[in-house]
């Protein structure tokens, strides 16, 4: 049986990645009613918020799912306190080390799941004691790496380091590419754009449009003096690349990106000024869909080129 | 049969990489005698010498073989007249026009091939009339795409829009990503890094060590504002980050490059002050072996990988 599916006891090794501003109850609840691991992102939520939207995926799904939280959130505590009390069963933990909370979340008999983006702190968390990692690439949406390391380099050197499962993330968005991070020694995919214009995202209608509109080439890393992030260009990502390009510092750049951008863009549909985070497989996506609908044809997809592969 | 193996009349579809400074006639004869395709990087040479490489090619196999031209070559037309007049049957051609040499090489018939890092430069190749396309992601070495597109996203990007056959680089080092790219709609990988460490490739022996010693994260994208180029960290390549890092424009960059560079690095050894040109997977290569070695421990491990691949 697949490690993955044994480990968080679901149908498809299909994880809906946590992500601010687009992942909250609906979606998860949707995605893990489907066969694959829905994910609640906390870091958009306020503790009692996060709370409202467990509780709430508790009440139309009856199926794992699971709660990301970066460690760098300022109330940690309060979150993970939250977690306990409300009986999660699986944290995804990202942004931060891990070896500050997984102990904390193994005493509470919650599987523990870091996303990393090298090697080194693939091994850190292996020895922190989590039970699966996120290896995530540059192609990525969203917070990325300073190694810039693709999914397809990435996972070998991680395959080569690690002995416990590893979850593959970072240009994904079709069953060929699920089967081909498999073939590289991953057990299950981290999914990202696609769930972000699924029907049951948060993500603002506006956002979604532009995700459909998107071309080839019109995402990239930005922020990478401060903490390095992959935008879907707008006049908010073209300023930022402008400064860069100038050689602005790293205060300049926090100054610049100020406060609940992210918020503006994503959730309140600001496609603009805002801040879309996205990835580069976001060019290939060009309807909504049901969540299921996704889970199911990245599914299908995977098993008809699994049974391709005599041609190859 | 194999798209790639039928067009060049080869028996595993595997290419060798036309590379300045590493890939002379040495290199090239012993990948097609291997049964891949080698090529003559003719980027690095001089009209004459490519003459002799050609020749000396030709003299030690009966296989066939390609030259690599770059389009921004400054008397191309000399090179294109010892390719016709040498009965190179053959040609790869990158960084300029698809659109320029492509004809005047059919007529002659030679097979063309055209190295495109993006969607639009794959349908002007088409266009163009070239029989195959190299489509190279992000993580190679060298010269690459300002859209910074992972070969992950590429090859699904270029497989929508185009019919000719695709062969895919970059982050290509196993039989294992060999297949996964082929799941993707690759028809055959062109290789670069592994080929760059063979025993008969003319790099510089302190640059091979250079190679064996680099870590994870240790190659970057550098010179964005010119002519990008992904690099091996070391005086040079820093000397550049720290002008980008500062906003230097792209004549100040170009100042910083100079001329020479990257013979001095690959080809006479400087690794401090010199250019070294290399792919992120890289840091998975850790010795030197035989072009034939590395074309049959590629093809064997794509076959356990295809025949393992009822287990996932």
């Amino acid at each position: 049986m697949n490690a993955i599916c044994k480990l968080f006891d679901i149908k498809y090794p299909i994880i809906q990645a946590g992500m601010i501003w687009c992942s909250g109850w609906r979606l998860a609840a949707a995605v893990s009613n489907a066969g694959g691991l829905g994910i609640i992102g906390a870091g958009s939520m306020y503790p009692e918020v996060l709370r409202t939207h467990i509780q709430k995926c508790k009440a139309h799904s009856d199926k794992p799912f699971a709660v990301n939280v970066p460690l760098l959130y300022p109330n940690i505590q309060e979150l993970m306190d939250i977690i306990v009390a409300e009986g999660v069963k699986i944290v995804f933990t990202s942004a931060g080390n891990p070896a500050t909370w997984t102990n904390f979340l193994k005493q509470n008999h919650i599987v523990v799941v870091h996303v990393v983006s090298n090697t080194k702190f693939a091994l850190k968390a292996q020895q922190a004691g989590v039970d699966a990692i996120v290896a995530e690439g540059f192609e990525a949406g969203g917070h990325n790496g300073r190694e810039e390391t693709t999914t397809l380099c990435l996972l070998p050197m991680v395959k080569e380091a690690v002995h416990i499962p590893i979850i593959a993330a970072g240009g994904i968005a079709s069953g060929k590419a699920m089967l081909a991070t498999m073939v590289l020694g991953a057990d299950a995919v981290q999914i990202g754009s696609a769930f972000v214009l699924a029907e049951e995202s948060s993500a603002h209608s506006h956002f979604k449009a532009k995700i459909i509109a998107a071309k080839e080439g019109e995402t990239h890393l930005r922020m990478k003096k401060t903490v390095p992030v992959r935008l879907l260009n707008n006049n908010f990502a073209d300023s930022i690349a402008q400064a860069e390009a100038q050689g602005a510092s790293a205060e300049q750049l926090s100054e610049i990106l100020g406060k609940g951008k992210a918020k503006k863009g994503m959730f309140e549909g600001d496609v603009q000024d805002g801040e879309l985070e996205i990835g580069q497989i976001s060019a290939l996506l060009k309807e909504t869909k049901s969540a299921a609908e996704i889970v199911n044809e990245i599914w299908n997809d995977f098993i008809a080129a699994k049974n391709n592969i005599i041609n190859l």
